[in-house]
């Protein structure tokens, strides 16, 4: 059965299983203590990441998707068998479906410490067993958005909405293929203008953008019959690479190769060397050929402080490919949410529950993030007990009721609250580069949830 | 057809749209020009990532699957289409199948800059379309295997072949589904005992571990009655977490849980805390009461430097869980290799081909890697002209022809070679932290590749 070169991908009904063990060792005793009434379990950062003022939430909608689906097949079962589960705990296994409820933030809200990204309502197994999948890919996503958005904020020298200059070229350096998927979505959800990765522009509806590589120049007899095949080929689209050889000669040649074949150049794009000296002297060349239109494209290990930095250069840059730092978020490559326990109901009543280890406290009890905003800019966030009244908004909303989804939206809906969202975060935590002192947004915890 | 909230998880066949675009771009201009002769490829890194003396190679068993699987199916084609790629290059894609050959290093080599890690012989449009798809799989195991191997080396003080104290407790924090899945695979490679995910234990075969956590303790009316609990459900293998109210009534609890019960402890997990000094309190109460064979197993943000220093103090531990860092290689997040066209045989002969732009030399030709081993110990590596003699064993060897896959280990016969590599690497670069100014391992490139 087990197969050391499978290629390792999961259906959605198949990532039933992806589960950390002890989550079915503990509902199998849950399920033979009978302890399977409604419980609550959220999911937050206790501290937010490394070189992070702010995390953008993602991954919510196929994380759903995939707890409608999930199934325990018949090849699963017998595994289980094999590891020892019990025939009564595979029986209830057999018909389990997520029949809980989720409230949870929409994908491009804003979040930070200690506020739930989610809230998990539902009979104890089935919560139990949702943990490791939903961990795996809010974790994940959120952390990609988060990274994203700070490459889009620095492209557009602080302000946000100027996604349309960043494309994700990650896929070669993200962690796998559901990486690759998820990255190019998280990044469309920041305000990237589209991915390299044709896969996830296909299936997410995202714009596939790409230029060219190396070997195709050094596939002609020259870079300059290569740039011709390209435009014969493309002759609307056509983006040419020019640093194979020598860059100033590689834009003569593509402007040569434009005229030759009597197609438009679209744009050029520089992959390696001093980024801003050769994008000033690809401009130069490029007006004085009259190709003002024309589009220069840079990429090469970019992330948002080089970005900050090229832009307050001023340097003639339309578009930024970027592809390790944005796919891996290499200077902070974890968002370390947990999923807890807070309320049970175990007697017929609610009961808040909070954990005591030594540097880990839990708050107990289900809790609402309220947010208020003056004058379009965030002032500060309360996590309060669901149902206690509080000024401002409200962040989490119905995202499923009794296994349905309920809580549906587009990339353009989720792009669209994250740039308003970054819009409205205080100035000083827009930056790349966040200076040591600066105060970090404000979260109060309501003294009700303490005090208990 | 796009929909925003996809769970996003491809088959097999689907990969073959794992593709950066230009690799269609690229293709659709060489099927056009008639430039479909083989062509070599190498997969290679041109430097060691931050923090790494070596790397420990990962990922081909199920890349040369996805390889073999590949398939442009109706709707991939008709989203090209779409996307406005021509009849004639659609025909090609859709009878389109992996027939090249691949030389490679079997998974559980070491390896090092500058070495080819595989080398792919196809028709130039085939090994084109490979190309993010073996390094999205290839970059990533490696980077863990290699991460694992270091935690795994540091389990053992230094030395290989004590990865079973080692358990992969990732999936939470991995980068989505197909991450979780490998990551557990390559821990496995580096020699791991386990993995808490139950699907990568099914798929491959791997031993699925676990404890319970704190939820769980948290259900029940107090710790003493959650573990009678555990112990009832699961008496022949009950490894009971002890640090969510206090550690030392948390050992005894799990004592005397065992005693009403009449079931053995088969020992215990702490979490959080000072590890070195809670694991002796917890192994001095252990002994006590009898149970020296009482396991004691720690987990929480551990990573290789901490692991070094807790057995270098001797601390009691057995077992090492590690997540975060073990799934996501927290310190040094990427592998950058790359995939370069080394030589074509465009005009009838075989040609080797360079790229010159600035930094970003690439040697040309197809090359061969040989390692030479004295009393055990790695020496130096040459890379060399494939064919040229050298001294030494060549380390790629033929893993596919044709698009058959000639290469199927298992992976105790992967985890075997990584061991016996571990054991040959100079003690000098088997540290947990590698002082500055440490001799890196010698890798020699042949004057014939340089001169040329």
């Amino acid at each position: 059965m087990a197969d050391a070169n499978d290629p390792g991908l999961l259906s959605a009904p198949q990532t039933a299983l992806l589960v950390d063990l002890y989550e079915l060792t503990m509902s199998a005793s849950y399920h033979h203590e009978r302890l399977d009434a409604p419980a609550v379990f959220e999911l937050f950062v206790r501290r937010l990441p490394p070189n992070r003022d702010w995390l953008l939430v993602a991954g919510l909608g196929p994380a759903l998707r995939l707890l409608r689906e999930m199934r325990f097949g018949e090849a699963e079962l017998s595994y289980l068998r094999a590891c020892g589960f019990d025939d009564s705990f595979l029986e209830r296994l057999s018909t389990l479906r997520f029949t809980g409820d989720v409230d949870a933030m929409p994908e491009g809200t804003l979040a930070f410490a200690d506020e739930p990204l989610l809230r998990v309502t539902a009979p104890r197994i089935e919560g139990q067993l949702v943990e490791t999948l939903l961990l795996n890919q809010v974790n994940f996503q959120t952390m990609i958005a988060t990274k994203a958005a700070r490459v889009t904020l620095a492209a557009g020298g602080g302000k946000p909405g100027r996604g349309e200059r960043v494309i994700d070229f990650s896929p070669r350096r993200d962690h796998g293929i559901d990486a690759a998927m998820k990255v190019a979505r998280s990044a469309a959800i920041a305000g990237c203008a589209g991915t390299s990765n044709v896969a996830a522009a296909m299936r997410y509806g995202l714009r596939p953008l790409g230029t060219m590589a190396h070997s195709y120049v050094l596939s002609f007899q020259g870079e300059r019959e290569a740039f011709e095949a390209y435009l014969r080929c493309f002759p609307e689209s056509s983006v040419l690479l020019v640093d194979t050889y020598d860059v100033e000669q590689g834009v003569r040649n593509a402007i040569a190769a434009a005229r030759t074949t009597g197609f438009p150049l679209r744009g050029v794009r520089i992959d390696s060397g001093d980024l801003e000296q050769l994008a000033w002297l690809a401009r130069g060349l490029l007006d004085e050929a009259g190709l003002e239109d024309a589009t220069i494209t840079v990429s090469g290990d970019l992330e948002e402080v080089q970005i900050a930095h090229l832009v307050g250069a001023g340097a003639p840059i339309d578009r930024f490919g970027v592809g390790t730092d944005l796919g891996t978020s290499r200077d902070s490559p974890t968002v370390n949410g947990v999923y807890k326990l807070v309320a049970d109901r175990s007697g017929g009543a609610w009961r808040g529950v909070r954990k005591l280890s030594a540097h880990k406290q839990t708050l107990p009890g289900a809790k609402q993030v309220w947010r208020r905003i003056e004058e379009g800019e965030m002032q500060g966030d309360l996590v309060a007990p669901e149902g206690e009244p509080a000024p401002g908004e409200p962040l989490l909303l119905p995202a499923m009721r009794a296994g349905e989804v309920v809580l549906e939206e587009s990339l353009e809906q989720i792009a669209t609250r994250a740039s308003a969202g970054l819009a409205s975060v205080p100035a000083r935590l827009r930056r790349a580069e966040t200076p040591q002192g600066t105060e970090p947004y404000p979260v109060e915890i309501s003294p009700s949830l303490t005090a208990a």
